[in-house]
């Protein structure tokens, strides 16, 4: 099967990967340091209800425990989910995840796209709500979005998720870029998991705690009956020891993510006025990775100078010309920079 | 979800775990080592073809690269390819694994037992290809079988597989503790992967390197439709960093698995000769496990005393009164003997 996103290190040696939107500080070391003592538990099994992260985290977002289902990554759960609800008839905004399409088909379902505008940064509007109705099984929205990097207004996550109790219909919001935001409270539904039935809260540890190759996300919902499916839906085991140490490890790293929340927002500053000053044309972000368009080639020109960028030309909705690239440190977004600038001259010159 | 395993000591905290089926030498250092490494490149996502891993096994093996999927443990694996076949009506000799079962209700699977003898050691016999027909669409198969620890005949193995062929029906063989056998080639199919088409083996590193809580396991086909259409069923990330980085190490780890096979031929002897002298009726078994029988309630009796051990009345096919113990190093097993000595002994007293 051809492998269709960024990371892919393993094709792409030994390059600056911009391709993969994680943390750029790289994992704390007490997380880091947790999932080696897991590594020493690992002669016996998970424990198939996560419960000591379970605890820890239900405290820290003054949610229920019995309204968490963890998982090996997030995608693990956008699979089971699927497979739980066996959607008949989806509708996802696009450009989005693209597994959140490569789920639906397991079960054969039929997905409608609503397709979002540029002008305003990928992201869905009013016109949304006035395309939702009975004949949905579900719908798969994310904020912030990927692959534009702007979050979605409280107000209208709030209106979606009324439309979708009346309808009856599955609503699933995934949330694994909301801890770049320098505020996330403002913008996540975690709080109102309790208030609408309907919402699957999606949650990954991957990105803001720079531990994809660990796998661990989790839902939240308050439909019990919903997590029982799922929960029969896969193995008992799915959550490795590693990833269920670095977990609960990594919610004691507050002063971490404050940092990244940081750092992020600056370099982020300084790419998009970068571009500018190159005269590149990018969807103004709110998170850790920004999406831009140029007629170049700049996957092909950014590899041969060693840096490797998401091509989103495989993104439906989006197309030929548009690329996504990472947030990371200083020096790093200084030798894409450069890259960029160097690519942008070139071309002038006919090169 | 109510969790029917052994291993659970995250509710019977504090014990000697019997209830659990792995390699009694614990994780081979090397293999530890090789993790906690992983765990250092973790803030890259995984390969999502192993192919570090991939390499390695397949030439140890002298299988192609190819016909190789790898999954979060073998479980992970049970349920992807229940998914890609979709069967709607399977056949599983009982008392069987109960994951088997569990993937196929996934997909709304008709499931036809076989019931094996207790004094054919739970394991099938020619009875089992007369029963076959093409109204099957899958056919799930342990050996050594579990939770009997006893191996089944190679030649009736590839009378299934041949009939099988015949059939179309597709043969799942799950040979998770085939190297706990003094020489596991006289036994596995692997190397006749190619030959029958409708052969998909199953294999766990968790049990026999000892680590069942870092999820790796593999599955062998020369069915490359079949690989194709299981990776599309689930996420491209299944297989952690940690856990691939812990198998590829394994596979130097042939000392090791001599040694263990060693001690636990020694070992199993060791119980049974004990088993036989308490008068304990059991069933001989191949490798580290010994399925038992007794009207005493062992499971309760054993927790009293610290030991915990896998109650087999959820087995469908066997219930109330069968046991399972692990067999495990010489000072573990003698406290294991011990204590049944002193439940048989009061309970003849009748205390």
């Amino acid at each position: 099967m051809k492998y269709g996103h960024g990371g892919d290190i393993y094709t792409y040696r030994n390059m600056l990967d911009f391709s993969v939107n994680i943390n750029p500080l790289g994992p704390p070391k007490r997380v880091t340091e947790a999932a080696k003592r897991g590594v020493e538990l690992a002669s016996a099994y998970p424990d198939s209800q996560c419960r000591k992260l379970r605890e820890k985290l239900a405290r820290k977002q003054s949610i229920p425990e019995d309204s968490y289902i963890f998982g090996n990554g997030a995608a693990e759960l956008i699979y089971t989910l699927v497979l739980a609800e066996r959607p008949k008839r989806a509708l996802i905004p696009v450009p989005a995840f693209s597994e959140y399409e490569q789920a639906l088909r397991t079960v054969g379902c039929e997905i409608m796209y609503h397709k979002t505008k540029e002008n305003n940064f990928f992201c869905i509007d009013e016109s949304f709500i006035d395309e939702l109705d009975e004949s949905f099984d579900i719908v798969f929205l994310c904020s912030p979005v990927n692959p534009s990097g702007h979050v979605i207004n409280k107000k209208l996550l709030q209106r979606i998720a009324e439309r979708c109790e009346d309808l009856g219909v599955r609503l699933v919001l995934d949330e694994c870029f909301v801890e770049f935001l320098p505020d996330p409270r403002k913008y996540s539904m975690i709080s109102e998991a309790d208030k609408y039935r309907q919402l699957f809260i999606l949650r990954a540890f991957t990105k803001i705690y720079a531990m994809p190759g660990l796998r661990l996300g989790y839902g939240i919902s308050s439909d019990s009956e919903l997590l029982e499916t799922m929960g029969r839906m896969r193995q008992p085991w799915s959550v490795s020891i590693p990833a269920q140490e670095a977990g609960a490890a990594a919610l004691d790293e507050d002063d971490y993510v404050m940092k990244a929340r940081q750092l992020v927002a600056g370099e982020r500053e300084y790419l998009e006025a970068e571009l500018y000053k190159i005269g590149m044309k990018y969807i103004s972000s709110d998170i850790n990775f920004i999406l831009l368009y140029t007629e170049i080639n700049l996957f092909d020109a950014m590899k041969d100078r060693g840096i490797l960028i998401r091509n989103c030309e495989n993104y439906r909705g989006l197309g030929k010309g548009w690329y996504r690239i990472a947030v990371r440190t200083h020096e790093e977004n200084s030798s894409l920079i450069n890259a960029l600038r160097d690519i942008g001259s070139r071309s002038k010159n006919g090169n």
